[in-house]
């Protein structure tokens, strides 16, 4: 690749979904129906700037140090070193996962900025490298905790472990065949920041055992192709009891979910969407409408869905920076 | 089979390992190279008498409630109800695991008493029922906490995750082929009861998540049959920091193990015994001696060693009551 072609890149990345039940800061999946694009360009002064496009995400902010995007190019631009000297990168950032939701919305632009910079200056750092710098952006979105179960399903792709983050040890999870996904958003935001602060530092140990028991069947029935086992593991008896109540209507959602034929239902991320897996995409989009009746019904609060397969590819640079098409999308979409 | 014939019957019970470093409480396997018989014979008169056979182990309580055959052992009469009315059992109880060593002895015994008085009354009950019988009788071992990851190995065999007692849901996870145990067994003794009281109520969040994270990446490795996943898998940060120190020269145990090329190494259960697994029984032989002579460098203390292949048989019925000839045991076959 010349100099001249490599001045300018696009990648996409996408939404993801952490946590998945029992695997608080450790499992999560990228969902295909939606993500983020970011255009980076090379431009011949020091430092990062900042564009939005479609102007309509005033939650984001420009200042690059305060920017996820921001902070995960600008550690790749400190990564690269004598390499990029007097370079800079100017990123035009088209948000299509909402700030806020639990979708992994600052993981995608971090995860997105990184693969774009890493191809607009021709550095070819690989993987592990950019999933570290993109933690460096995820993280002023997380109060300062590490976690990468938005960061690395959203690069990688797929259903993962993330096992370690030093050393990086992500490992990827079979998904079986059919296995899909219905998320919610209620139009409201909740700050990861802030949500995680509400859960504490310390948990009980009989309650942790229960978790990681869960874990243990989630991971075991992935392999398996057990419906019935990822079933009964998909439980969280650490964050939803302390986080569900902050969602409105979150109870009657996941019920609607589970009476809809879910396999089990819980937050996506720290919340508000709201997810259940389910087994085949009828039965994904039928729960995805009754979450999304229930949210309205009982809240009185207007929801987006979607309803996407488990686990699909992770970040690419694209030819366009043309968002891509949702599997379903918006009420119009799902509301039956 | 007639009455007659349904008399007496002779159980072997494995002994197991549990925990297996991350999976506290939650995982466990089968050893295939120890364990305990029990004969159950009926006799006319209602409730439960305890014999010893070979009579060293003194600490065994003869009291059939404070024994965890006994109790096991009533619980199956009761749950038996009208079927057994007037009738007991006296049970011959064979110590091939040695009590407090960490290697799911009470669990043995317990298995083998319901396994041996089920087939002796002939009263056909199936291996879940036997399983919540064997609990109670491994509960008062543990100090009223119920925990089924010795009796579920120790009664199904192979290596298993108990996902919840509650209701009761044992999942199997597959072994690779080659994965074997060293085992060396320090000469003193630890009591569930009392090593439980060490680890408190409750631990910081971010311990736990390291935690199951490894218990996701075990379970995953184990699927893949993946030895470097298995490897770096094998950590507790939960109770072997806690109970570790409690055993003689543990860490230098535990050292001597991963010089000697295991791939991971840790308490069985409470301890004292320490395991490590390995691939080939080679390595776990050479491995097993190596830890042995640095138990007695460091601790000045005898240690029995055994090899053995991760998640053998479950217990079973027997048709004399002789015990079974272990892999290797006792220093003269493991010291090098």
């Amino acid at each position: 690749m010349s100099a001249q072609q490599s001045r300018s890149a696009t990648a996409f990345a996408p939404a993801t979904v952490s946590n998945v039940a029992c695997g608080f800061d450790v499992l999560g999946f990228a969902v295909a129906a939606l993500g983020d694009q970011v255009t980076a360009t090379v431009t011949d002064r020091p430092g990062i700037s900042i564009r939005i496009l479609d102007g309509a995400e005033s939650s984001i902010p420009l200042e690059p140090r305060s920017n996820t995007a921001g902070v995960a190019a600008a550690t790749l631009l400190e990564g690269a070193g004598d390499r990029v000297r007097g370079r800079g990168l100017e990123l035009a950032i088209r948000k299509g996962i909402p700030p806020g939701s639990g979708l992994g919305s600052s993981a995608a632009s971090a995860v997105a900025a990184v693969v774009a910079g890493n191809a607009a200056l021709g550095l070819g750092i690989d993987a592990p490298r950019l999933l570290a710098f993109a933690l460096e952006g995820e993280r002023i979105a997380s109060g300062g905790v590490l976690h990468g179960d938005n960061v690395a399903p959203c690069l990688f792709g797929g259903l993962v472990v993330v096992r370690s983050l030093d050393p990086l040890d992500v490992v990827p999870i079979p998904v079986p065949k059919g296995l899909c996904c219905a998320l919610v958003r209620p139009h409201i935001e909740i700050r990861t920041s802030e949500s995680r602060a509400l859960l504490g530092s310390t948990i009980p140990l009989s309650t942790a055992v229960v978790q990681w028991a869960n874990v243990a069947g989630l991971v075991a029935g992935l392999f398996r192709g057990d419906w019935d086992l990822i079933s009964r593991s998909l439980g969280d008896v650490v964050a939803e009891p302390v986080r569900g109540p902050q969602v409105p209507a979150f109870r009657e959602m996941k019920q609607a979910a589970l009476d809809g034929g879910a396999l089990g239902s819980s937050l996506s991320g720290s919340g508000p969407t709201v997810f259940a897996l389910c087994r085949g995409a009828e039965t994904a989009e039928r729960v995805a409408s009754a979450m999304q009746r229930a949210l309205l019904a009982h809240a009185g609060i207007a929801g987006d869905c979607y309803v996407s397969a488990v686990g699909g590819e992770g970040a690419r640079l694209v030819e366009t920076p043309a968002p891509p098409t949702p599997l379903s999308r918006g009420a119009d979409r799902c509301a039956s």
